[in-house]
């Protein structure tokens, strides 16, 4: 069954899902776009897109009627009525407050307008399971992010600056094959690195120092996400010793990943270990995250999100450790929950890399 | 006057204009972040911003208070009764609907809040005309990709794709300082280029042809934008003959810019030009819009946008003919616009290059 359809059949008898954000709307239609409405109703949905992408539409989405976009909200209007349709749903995370005012004037009575979260819940929950065909673009964008880091590693050298470093790693993921990049790169040196979200500066690397590096490479529309804090050298002998906590606590971890673990009880593996190690105080983020068409998706594991894990949501795995003015150290990975464990789309080796 | 200043004049009496877009947030503290809020009332201002950004923003945030986020809705419910504020007024155009549901039940009964329209145009009326301090990033921004240009001409060569030739674009505008790209990069060659909106290929270049590019830097937050085609060795009589006449359509444009103008009236010289030159259904896209903190702003030189244009906007004057199959040629400069003619800010040549 295709997206479309899984999503008809949720919706609300006489009622249609309104897809206005471009990233549920390629999620749904298979299609990059930066404008265009996909309307879907209990029995047939349509793409309304306008003369820039029509071509491109009409070649490529199969899972809808493709119409060019004239008078969007007549347009509109046309199929709620032929659809005897009572009901339109839009997405009250992503639509503003200003789209809705014109919209509702535009369909004034035409229609009942529901702002409530019905269809966002909707579509969060199906985006969270992942696809087989969702979990090997996720792969491969994971590969491409590898193999840029492989050669970032042979790069790195006293005296370059964590701007070319993160420039270094974006240019090859990107001449590798990734469509963007999925978030603005960190990388950080010496005791930057104890800042969780440190901005790359022109501070030059010196022997001796780590190097943490967050990044990823996003291929046709989805995203890869991981972290590796390598160092120069020889680390001082705590750095080592801090570095086997956070590897421990990430390890334990990915072994208790399963479904039906609910977000808090994952975090807390990670949280509990490395309190027991005395470093309670220096894990000041959460666990992870989903990832898929977003760097941050619904559900998370971190103090506060209660949500069971379900069977193929795709999660980073990212315990940390900060101390300030010093270091700090954060390996992650990302993870398909599966039934009985999780499987790691991360290859890249973890132990301490010494360059 | 410091911009918050100038807001606070502005608001309504007894009102709080509750700014919480990345953008305008920056727009008016001058820092870059992810998340907090600006609360700006008649006569004083608050940034509520997370321990993530709390010891920049006390370093670098001089124009307005700055708070440690704790608990954001009490915290607001707390100025709001402080200022005996009577109304809340939020930006329409980027809050979304969820975002407001939350806000209203959160401070249900303590402040009226408006979801229209005030806060959002006060803000952009503001954006639209340009600081000096404003335009000297704007013009640092340019220079960048300028530069970055004249790397890339040096760069391109037979058999080149049009994803190397914008990659190396990319990577030079970021290696020379930009902080990011103001879109993602359009590079074309050959045919490709008569497609307004293409997007980057495997394509390689061939002799003959004709590269597009367009593409703009981002310095401190603000936007570049040019687009130049040049040609590798020689093009056709038809393509020099178009060239011309597209160059032409720009510099008498340039020469009409001037504030007082509208939208519309600065968009039919060139539209008005190409047509009598043969060319009216190959120009289908407007002539240009305004520039800053984001790509596009408000007010745009098309064949709708009827705003008189004011002195110190920055607009893109793009003008371009596209003949299907064949080829296409557009030229891209950013101009200040002054009260009797305007300011070109772009330095690159424009007469044709042959590679």
């Amino acid at each position: 069954m295709t997206k479309i359809n899984r999503l008809m059949t949720k919706l609300p008898e006489k009622s249609c899902g309104l897809i206005t954000s471009d990233i549920n709307r390629r999620y749904f239609t298979g299609m990059k776009s930066s404008a265009g409405v996909l309307a879907v109703f209990n029995d047939e949905a349509y793409l309304i897109i306008d003369f820039r992408y029509i071509e491109k539409a009409r070649d490529t989405v199969t899972d809808c009627n493709v119409i060019e976009m004239t008078d969007t909200y007549s347009q509109l209007e046309e199929l709620i009525k032929k659809h005897d349709c009572r009901q339109l749903f839009i997405e009250d995370e992503t639509m503003t407050v200003a789209s809705l005012k014109r919209l509702t004037e535009k369909l004034n009575g035409c229609v009942k307008i529901s702002p409530d979260d019905t269809l966002s819940r909707l579509i969060r929950d199906m985006r969270q399971i992942k696809t087989d065909e969702e979990i090997a673009l996720m792969i491969k964008a994971q590969r491409i992010a590898e193999a840029a880091l492989t050669e970032t590693l042979n790069f790195i050298k006293e005296g370059v600056t964590e701007r070319e470093i993160a420039l270094f790693l974006d240019s090859h993921m990107l001449s590798m094959g990734a469509e963007a990049l999925s978030f603005e790169t960190i990388a950080l040196c010496g005791e930057n690195t104890s800042l969780p979200h440190g901005v790359p500066s022109d501070r030059r690397l010196k022997k001796g120092e780590p190097i943490l590096m967050d990044f990823g490479a996003v291929y046709e529309g989805y995203h890869s996400d991981m972290t590796r804090t390598v160092v120069l050298g020889e680390p001082t002998e705590e750095f080592e010793r801090v570095y086997q906590i956070v590897l421990d606590a990430q390890r334990l971890t990915i072994n208790a990943a399963r479904a039906g673990i609910t977000g808090i009880e994952l975090d807390s593996v990670a949280r509990n270990y490395i309190a027991e190690q005395g470093y309670g105080d220096h894990f000041g983020h959460g666990l992870g995250h989903s990832v898929g068409m977003e760097i941050h998706e619904f559900p998370y594991a971190n103090k506060s999100c209660d949500t069971v894990l379900k069977e193929n949501i795709i999660m980073t795995i990212e315990p940390g450790i900060y101390l300030p003015k010093k270091f700090g150290i954060r390996i992650e990975d990302f993870v398909i929950i599966r039934k009985n464990g999780c499987e790691n789309m991360t290859a890249a080796p973890k132990n301490l890399i010494k360059l």
